[in-house]
């Protein structure tokens, strides 16, 4: 069983040109990045996610603001990150329940190793503990 | 020879739970999604870009504030785009000498068909013309 785990990504510039983050596949992310989706004008008050992947794996990245990402699996075991620099992406392993919570106007920038396939998803919380 | 042109993309959600986009290799992007990066925290007076592709095409996509996007060809012709929209796409061939200004915090994604290659840069626009 895989672990969530963070990625160190590069950081070029500095605050007077601004600066560039890197993902490169299979490279500092473990997986061709077939599809890529940001999360963007959410209200603070929200809460997103509550899916889990049977097959995908994603690496998120905080291009803005703070997101906490609580992460569970079928252990029940819980873990939890507060994303809040855009050169930092989180490892989310396949069947993994995960809640993004958005602060300060988050935005949330997706790399997913799977095309979009609705059959993929898990979103009853019940069905996913089984 | 390949135009620039803008893609549209899906725009899920609404305003009280915020939006989706997404961008899938090989479907609303034409082709392979090897790197992606992201560029940040960068001021508003700053010009980035200022270099052209030998291979390389990209998709680039403002996720918040604006930016100019200068586009010029081999012959000299120049066409500005101005990005506004996190779910509008803007497709870059090869050999497109850009230029970035960016207004209003503006976070810019960039999907990218090709590894980092230093040689498949050209940063010297009288090289570019050549």
């Amino acid at each position: 069983m895989q672990e969530p785990y963070l990625i160190e990504l590069q950081k070029i510039g500095d605050e007077e040109i601004g600066y560039i983050s890197v993902a490169q596949a299979f490279s500092n992310i473990p997986f061709q990045i077939k599809r890529v989706y940001w999360i963007y004008q959410t209200p603070d008050v929200v809460e997103r996610g509550n899916h889990a992947h049977k097959n995908a794996v994603q690496v998120l990245v905080c291009l803005k603001g703070k997101i906490k990402i609580t992460l569970e699996n079928k252990q029940r075991q819980v873990v939890e990150f507060m994303l809040d620099n855009p050169n930092q992406g989180l490892y989310i392993p396949n069947y993994y329940w995960r809640k993004l919570n958005f602060f300060e106007e988050g935005i949330c920038l997706s790399l997913s190793s799977s095309d979009y396939s609705e059959e993929d998803y898990i979103r009853d919380y019940q069905e996913f503990l089984l």
